[in-house]
């Protein structure tokens, strides 16, 4: 860890805080930002061993990477030599590990879970492919996560190392089960995990009445008929946590001779890190472990380019309007895309499409086609007047960070719940990607641009967000440090995860009790009967005894 | 509110994250400053109402007061004009209402809360005498508050000031009735309301199973027996709320011509400011609205006067030995005092004794009386080897920010849970105020001192408690201006506070899914034993007629 102590002079300069209130005051600012100057450059630093996902989740974390190497860590991402986005930087060493498959193949998987979005089927048709996907993807990561395991000379690498955290993606167990056979403490990087393992592996209570769950499409206000759907989905998530994570369970007992379910490997993380912001996300209980980051994506802005800065101009007042369907989606059958193409020329402002498919005979002058956008850095513009998503969580904070009203097409995953959000707050206008028409598609840009309350709504919410003691990314380099420095956060655990269930709900408790109040209950009636009986029987005597007499 | 938007520079500069990266990593801190520096002395601020408590409580709040007004805000606070403590600062106005009673009288009714601690009672006769001073208390807070809502001028005042917002103590719920009368948000700063109040107003789950209640003097981790007398505790500490706090519930009819209980009343704070820190409270489900900036009241330290500089320099290696029962004991029986100053004689330490009453005559050479201490200077000095306390939360904190292992004397109220805390963290030794002796205390004090483990103990809190991304003051101050700001938090209350209690607990929809559960079954096993029924009969039917057949 060499001088470890010292890096933390530039979030919180406690030597400072030592003096005088005059110097508190007016001094500590200035005297912060000298010693941060000063000292980070001088610090050894610690070891940060970061196993990330790939896509957009890369995307995202990718600028803590690159803040703790700024602030004079050592940073190793270990990635599978395969992969779409995860490609070395001068912030971070890169340690692959060989993979049997090839890029293509893995643009196949990956492309295979927004494959017939656009395609009406059959219920039970559309959610068994959905599960089989979902499979695939499982025994992807599976496989990723034996060769990273059985890789002899990467695990070596690792162990010589020393590295102080794990700081991981938890989409895939396989960082927690890395970070418990180096045993170094670890901290996850998330928005959540959709079988609710998250709120599990924290012991957070979860109240099925107003928290709703992942893929009911509602909100946190609930009809009674939505409320049981809540409450069925909520007690047999646990189902799909097992269809997911199961695979895992082996490998963790192969490879660290331990008999650990996935849930019990969770329950090891040091801090939570959740993309998680109470704009977007409804209020809930928490756990003081988890630590809330929301739209740390969105901070990093760039120039536009000459090309982008030309069209932003040429839009004039009306300004432009912001599409894309995020990395994993960029080409839509012709059809669809037609009628989408329909719709955009309807609208006076232009339109920068993320379309990498065929292009639509009907497209109208409006509308630019790009293989890529800077989406945040346009969404920043404010000649941006709306943005059409399919409401991953990236793109939504970046679209409430700049305040953007938003057209919301999603296509599968947590992106219905995303944008049952937003609609609900008034901020933007939810279509359907198999029913939606050109008409559509037109009525909702025409009113998130032109209803005021759509941009005062985003507006306020966009205001509410940034209205924040400390940024994102400061935050969670801090809980990175934190964990380091202090070898993990043992302080935030509770006690519950000491306790089972029944322990827990105090079933044990309430149960002794009603024991014992029957028993007394019992006692007492049993007591108050034989009392009566002895009166009774007495009286009766007596009365016997008295008539006998009187005869 | 004027230019309220500018003055959240100083904590945010949200206007520096829209530079290039560059600038944002080394510049920002230095443009934070600047921009801080020049902003806040322009901006009009905001004006901020105060409704606060006497004694510790009041010393809590004022750097929280100070600092509003640092920032440019109007800080005014309501006091009653017999107040121990609460006098007129530079740094806020002080508006006082009249109260039917002499100082004396004040004194008196408070130092009845300490009153016979070190006597040995019956538990009956401690129990009624606790609740008959717990009820006088909460009279003179009732008639306080009748007397500020009923001061005409000083409503009128009130209600022509047009504040921002009201930041108040919750012991009384007289501010909110004001907030609620004004229409204005409030902020509510306190540890914790001893009956679970805080837990129930904010919705936030609190498991009997692994949460000490109040008074129990439990850990987090609980013996069966332990549980049951947590269940109990928390099962019924709603009759204790209702003690204390139903006669406001009158007055509020009364004043603001609206049905509504104290606990509906607590519901409408926007944001709690907890004094709370995880090393020093137990890890439990939190709601989003709690702020938690417990060691709040440890950041100011002045230089000590040459007197105590002198004592702290002739004390030698062996250092000094801070102690003090709180600001509401100053004075104890003589002959327990005696055995105080037997136990303090043993150690060679300069003992430092904040006592008022009639000087002991076997009062050793190394003890030094004093009607004041400047506690927190003392205990951030590096000669103070350990701290004798009444184990409130503000002193402990104190002992925890400086490191400084703990004798824990508690007396009443939540202190005794409070020494249970640090002394299962093995940061200091808990003592009973009756039945110590000289011998007790003087192992105690030796035990702290010299056994290692427990200076490494609250050292190691120490660095944790210390290692925070905000100073609380920083926080608690963003807090108030976010509320001033936005009017509120509203996107951080749950929808749970929408539900009565058979909705929150899903009773209704278990008992549907039961009752259809049940009707399906019997429906099933009457369709079942019709068909077999139908079948029997058929097949005796047949057998019957191939008998006959046969025959």
């Amino acid at each position: 860890m060499g001088s470890l102590h010292s890096f933390t002079f530039g979030l919180k300069c406690n030597i400072v805080r030592k003096k005088s209130s005059m110097f508190q005051y007016i001094c500590q600012p200035a005297a912060c930002f000298l010693l941060t100057f000063f000292f980070w450059r001088l610090s050894d630093g610690g070891k940060v061993l970061v196993i990330p996902m790939d896509g957009s989740h890369w995307l995202s974390i990718q600028p803590v990477m690159e803040r703790l190497q700024h602030r004079g860590h050592q940073v190793v991402a270990v990635v599978p030599d395969v992969n779409l986005w995860m490609k070395p930087s001068e912030h971070y060493i890169v340690k692959t590990f060989a993979v049997p498959y090839s890029t293509e193949y893995l643009k196949t998987e990956l492309q295979k879970l927004g494959h017939k979005i656009f395609v009406q089927q059959p219920f039970l048709t559309r959610i068994t492919e959905t599960f089989a996907r979902i499979r695939n993807i499982t025994m992807l990561y599976l496989n990723n996560c034996k060769q990273l395991l059985y890789n002899k000379d990467l695990i070596t690498y690792l162990q010589e190392s020393r590295f102080n955290v794990v700081f991981m993606d938890p989409v895939s167990p396989c960082g927690q089960i890395v970070a418990e056979y180096l045993s170094i403490p670890s901290l996850f990087y998330l928005r959540g995990i959709p079988c609710g393992l998250d709120f599990e592996a924290t012991k957070c209570p979860n109240p099925h009445s107003y928290i709703p769950k992942f893929y009911t499409g509602s909100t946190d206000y609930m009809t009674f008929n939505q409320r049981v759907k809540n409450f069925l989905v909520g007690s047999f998530q646990f189902m799909m946590c097992y269809f997911i994570y199961s695979p895992f369970e082996t490998l963790i007992k192969e490879f660290l001779h331990r008999d650990m379910t996935v849930l019990e490997l969770y329950s090891q993380a040091s801090i939570w890190l959740l993309r998680y912001d109470f704009v977007f996300e409804y209020p809930r209980p928490i756990m003081p472990n988890m630590v809330f980051i929301g739209g740390i994506n969105c901070a990093r802005e760039n120039p536009l380019t000459q090309e982008f800065e030309s069209i932003l101009n040429k839009s004039g007042e009306d300004g432009i309007v912001v599409f894309s369907l995020g990395s994993m989606i960029s080409e839509i059958p012709i059809e669809k895309a037609m009628e989408i193409a329909e719709g955009l020329g309807t609208i006076p402002q232009t339109v920068l499409w993320r379309y990498t498919g065929e292009a639509p005979v009907n497209l109208a002058n409006n509308t630019k086609l790009f293989n890529w956008l800077p989406q945040n850095d346009l969404l920043a513009h404010p000649k941006t007047r709306a943005f059409i998503t399919h409401a991953g969580s990236h793109g939504i904070y970046e679209g409430i960070c700049h305040g953007v009203p938003m057209v919301l097409i999603p296509l599968f995953g947590d992106q219905a719940d995303n944008a049952v959000r937003i609609e609900s707050r008034g901020a933007g206008v939810k279509l359907d990607a198999i029913k939606m028409t050109s008409k559509d598609l037109s009525n909702a840009l025409r009113t998130v641009i032109y209803d005021k309350r759509y941009k005062e709504n985003i507006q306020h919410l966009s205001a509410l967000h940034l209205d924040r003691p400390i940024e994102p990314l400061d935050l969670a380099v801090h809980w990175i440090e934190f964990v380091m420095k202090h070898k993990g956060a043992p302080h935030l655990r509770p006690a519950a995860y000491d306790l089972n269930w029944i322990q827990y709900y105090s079933i044990d408790v309430i149960a002794s009790l009603l024991a014992a109040a029957f028993f007394f209950l019992f006692i007492s009636v049993k007591g108050c009967l034989f009392c009566c009986k002895k009166c009774f029987c007495k009286s009766a005597r007596l009365s016997k005894k008295n008539k006998s007499k009187s005869q």
